[in-house]
């Protein structure tokens, strides 16, 4: 007689909050505590945001899986040598993940911020979801935590909210601005003078708020017009917040 | 000599997430077991969402204080008798909140999700924010709660993600839809009739995912299409899920 093979692990898919290792939720705290294996996201040669989140959580027994980037600067999205390299590297990492479940160990894959809210752990998700059992545990968003720290009510009532991508370009940046009520731009870097002057023609300059490394110890907190320069790192965001219903 | 007044106490506004209890944050958890007073929004002769989601983490000496809204049933925001009985009531609350404070207690403000975004928390923020000391603790936002039980990746790369209230007229609707590449439509209610034939105009119907009490006991996550009636609770929403860059 055979030995029938372990039953398959379970995949969770967990969202480590802004940055606060306090911010990271009960449920999350229990996964992490528990799970086998932990799985995180980094940049070759760095320890990452993720894993220094989840460093007093760790269980005694948990082996880590460090899945590293392979590149470590900003390239265009668009360069087909980079997408080229990012296939083959969520597909490496799918492997190392599928192992572990295979062997019926669970797979805790932590993300800043929300899972499902322009996460890395959707690459994997979709590449592992038809073959295994998965659970998404949401986390506090990274905008969150910024308009958290920054106390700023960002939409209202009816306000209509759009989170933009500052890779778009100038002139649509600016209508999408000037459509709705409040506004989240995200992916600033080298984006942020073009982002800025969109904001410019869209009107809402002076209420723009600039937060980086929110709810972390780097965190920088100002208005936008008072930010002389147009360095920014490419995580962080300007706030444009509603003014709707307020009875 | 008279005796020093006691110092202040701090107002904590503490997200409490999407409805399960052990998707509050750790930080919460620590506050509102440290709480000397926890307040409360509800609807009057009910316990309420808020209150349910913390009984398991308050403290032996807490103070609870529930405020209760007006109005029970979904009423015109537009009419004048009910803006007048909200404007009320959140002056009432916050005067109940500053007694508090005055004597030297903190108190933890409870709001369902995140406290800045579209809750009710930010009525009273906005009224207290110049007396008192406040940190507002972010928390899981209800649509984030409601992706991750339906496990819907929301948005991708450079996706704009646009957040709109069913309660925009129908053919506004349909042009925002259009025009962004994930969308969640938030407060449905009587809305739903409207919000699915401004979804079918712009082309969305077939993708759109309807949720109702995501990560509460009654949840119910469904596609649209499948949904054959226009009842919906206030508080459910749709997603439509972005289709931006995945490599």
């Amino acid at each position: 007689m055979t030995k029938a093979a372990p039953p398959m692990g379970r995949l969770y898919g967990v969202g480590l909050g802004p940055g606060d290792p306090d911010l990271v939720t009960v449920k999350a705290v229990k996964i992490l505590g528990a799970a086998p294996v932990v799985a995180y996201f980094a940049h070759k040669g760095r320890r990452g945001h993720a894993r220094a989140i989840v460093d007093r959580w760790l269980g005694p027994q948990c082996l880590e899986l460090p899945l590293y980037y392979p590149m470590t600067t900003e390239i265009a999205f668009s360069d087909p040598v980079y997408v080229e390299a990012l296939r083959a590297f969520y597909a490496e990492a799918t492997e190392a993940i599928a192992d572990h479940l295979c062997a019926g160990r669970d797979v805790a894959l932590t993300c800043e911020g929300d899972p499902l809210l322009y996460g890395s752990f959707m690459h994997l998700y979709v590449r592992l979801k038809d073959r295994f059992a998965i659970e998404v545990i949401p986390g506090v968003a990274g905008m969150s935590g910024c308009w958290s720290a920054a106390q700023v009510p960002i939409a209202w009532g009816d306000d209509v909210l759009s989170v933009l991508p500052g890779t778009l370009g100038g002139g649509d940046l600016a209508r999408r601005i000037e459509a709705c009520d409040a506004a989240i731009i995200i992916k600033l870097g080298a984006n942020l003078g073009k982002v800025r002057l969109a904001i410019r023609e869209a009107g809402r300059e002076t209420e723009a708020i600039y937060v980086e490394h929110g709810t972390q110890a780097a965190e920088k907190i100002l208005k936008l017009a008072n930010k002389t320069d147009d360095r920014a790192p490419y995580f962080s965001m300007i706030l444009i917040p509603g003014q709707g219903r307020r009875p």
